[in-house]
């Protein structure tokens, strides 16, 4: 056989990647175009952490670090949970890793055996599907509804794990499309059943910082065998700097050592230095917080005005995951001609959900106000036009 | 059963590290240290690539990129593929990646299946073996020697291939631990018996634009099926930075894209900008090549003087990879005792060598001038105290 891909190389590919990329083609001939496709802050970097890196330049040694990271970041995460969470880790146990994809990658590597179970509620972050699938573990989704507040309970899980051992529990909160934070006793009540069964739970807590209604928690507040994934991305808005960590129970520290040693050598050691100074960057981080809340509030208010009534609570994040089965049954046709029609590029729910996704689209709101309000307008225009032609 | 590691995360670790990290409390307890155990420049980065850098910090806004990078990089190596060897190559080809590390890990999930055999040589670079371990592939590890100038040779490829399908054959050239370059005609006839035999070819090339003796070759010269993995972390000094690339054949372009995608998102976009102009520092980059040259010839004429005759051919990178076993059969004794007794710090052969390693030991010459002279020295002094002792 002549040079072949591997049969887990076919893995879907992101819808939303494509609409980013007709978006770029549309605004090079000269369309104006709202993003609300991407899922990152439209904010520059804060000024701290620029300044940090600059002094990291123009020292100009950039070198490898430890595989798990610069002791002064490790301290500092550890810091912030004894701060924010009033919650004591040790920093031995955090993993400074290439963003939160390389600590889903460590993390899965690390813990699971090809063929294990990893239990997820849907609609979910469409790369946890593909990098299961990549590693020869097995996703097992469990579509949630409004009837659980869109959570995954005790009860599903159990059932699934009587059928089958289940190896892993992946939850997001906030979660990725949708926003929605976990009701404390909710949270609680799964990590509980997942300790009492030995599933690991891993807590995807890369949104956080990002609440606008309830609390946030942390699963090290609940236990010790939770394994966290976090990330300098969102709140803090460093995504272009490959920066997240992990906080490890402590039998998984040295596995994820030593495959990291091999699979990453270290994460970049001038997003590390720079993401020290992440947490002195509050002030200037609340600020364009307060902008997604404005932007919030006006989504909220406005969509079911517009024709857009049904989407599930938008608690944190900077999504709203809405339902458009009233409008189409294939939203990433509704999506293509939004971006045609009025220049308004949103992601098909297809990507977070392949079974009810068809139904769904996701709109980000961490781009300016101005955009967000002329979003709303040229729908709201596009919807009126529809419902009278 | 309780939370625990998988099976897969049972690597090896590095022994380097080990001595890496005893060498680090040696100097912060006073010690003069000197460092020829890790594989990375001492010098800092050029000039042109901090300015690049520095100018992306101002600007601010260090995003998500294209996971297979940004175009104008893509576009600068493929202009180097020209400049340096005549090969004309499509920056559509041309994969970013998150060090040659990353490059590695997407090239074995997106073109190999489990149970997939790869042929290397060894002495070779631990890593390799770790990563195909981790994800379900097969090391099919050949000792060479030097009856084949320590090349692996398309007899000893073919009639592993006759027992037992190869899938793959990975080939570092300068190589890793020993900085030998294959000859022009064994490298061909390799990447031949690749081709007829629908073997995919993995060329290692991070160490290119370090060659001393002979001439370096790309595979590309020779096949469009080769697999091209390189870095910006060698001779362009930006180990930290995490960035390097890889060429793909044609059919392999979009499954690495998809994997990109959910695994990496995408590479560092600062460190992206800041490649743009490591092409631009060679003035900087060859001064700091002829150091290494220096270290080397000085190295070459000391070494048998001082008690250390047998070494693989020194052709490239800046590793000299000597048999000690006259002097041990336990290398990484001798390691530790060179690192307590006199400061210095090296590299048993056991990372890159199970089976023979344990009489070899790797010296790193990409420190100062200074340094080597120093090493030396006191090398020098402590084999003779050891033979009139």
């Amino acid at each position: 056989m002549p040079i072949k891909p591997s049969l887990r190389s076919a893995v879907e590919p992101f819808l939303a990647m494509d609409v980013l990329q007709r978006a770029g083609q549309l605004e090079r001939a000269g369309r104006s175009i709202l993003h609300m496709e991407v899922g990152q802050p439209g904010a520059p970097v804060p000024q701290p952490v620029r300044d940090a890196a600059a002094a990291a330049l123009r020292d100009g040694r950039i070198g490898y670090t430890e595989a798990l990271g610069i002791r002064p970041l490790r301290e500092r995460i550890s810091r912030y949970y004894q701060d924010r969470f009033g919650v004591s880790v040790s920093p031995d146990r955090i993993a400074i890793t290439t963003g939160s994809s390389g600590g889903f990658n460590l993390a899965f590597l690390a813990a699971l055996n090809p063929g294990d179970r990893v239990v997820m509620p849907t609609p979910a972050y469409p790369a946890y599907r593909n990098v299961l699938n990549a590693l020869g573990l097995v996703p097992v989704e469990v579509p949630v509804t409004e009837d659980t507040r869109w959570a995954l309970t005790p009860d599903q899980l159990l059932a699934l794990h009587d059928e089958e051992p289940v190896h892993a529990v992946l939850i997001a909160s906030p979660a990725n499309p949708s926003g929605t934070v976990m009701q404390s006793a909710d949270f609680q009540f799964l990590i509980d059943a997942c300790s009492e069964n030995n599933i690991l739970f891993i807590s995807d807590e890369i949104y956080h910082g990002l609440v606008f209604e309830g609390a946030e928690e942390t699963a090290l507040g609940h236990s010790d065998d939770a394994l966290i994934i976090n990330s300098f991305s969102k709140y803090y808005c460093m995504t272009g700097w490959r920066i997240g960590w992990m906080v490890l129970p402590e039998v998984l520290v040295r596995p994820v050592e030593r495959i990291a040693q091999s699979l990453y050598i270290s994460a970049p050691e001038l997003s590390q230095r720079a993401a020290i100074a992440a947490f002195d960057a509050t002030d200037e981080l609340e600020q364009i917080k307060d902008g997604y809340r404005r932007n919030r509030a006006r989504l909220l208010d406005a969509f079911p005005k517009i024709g857009i009534p049904d989407f599930l609570p938008v608690d944190g994040a900077f999504y709203l995951y809405a339902n458009v089965g009233h409008l189409t049954d294939d939203s990433a046709r509704l999506s293509a001609a939004l971006l045609e029609d009025i220049g308004l590029a949103v992601t098909p729910g297809a990507d977070f959900d392949q079974e009810r996704g068809a139904r769904y689209l996701r709109f980000s709101f961490a781009g300016t106000e101005a955009a967000v309000e002329e979003a709303i307008e040229r729908l709201g225009g596009w919807l009126s036009a529809k419902r009278n032609a």
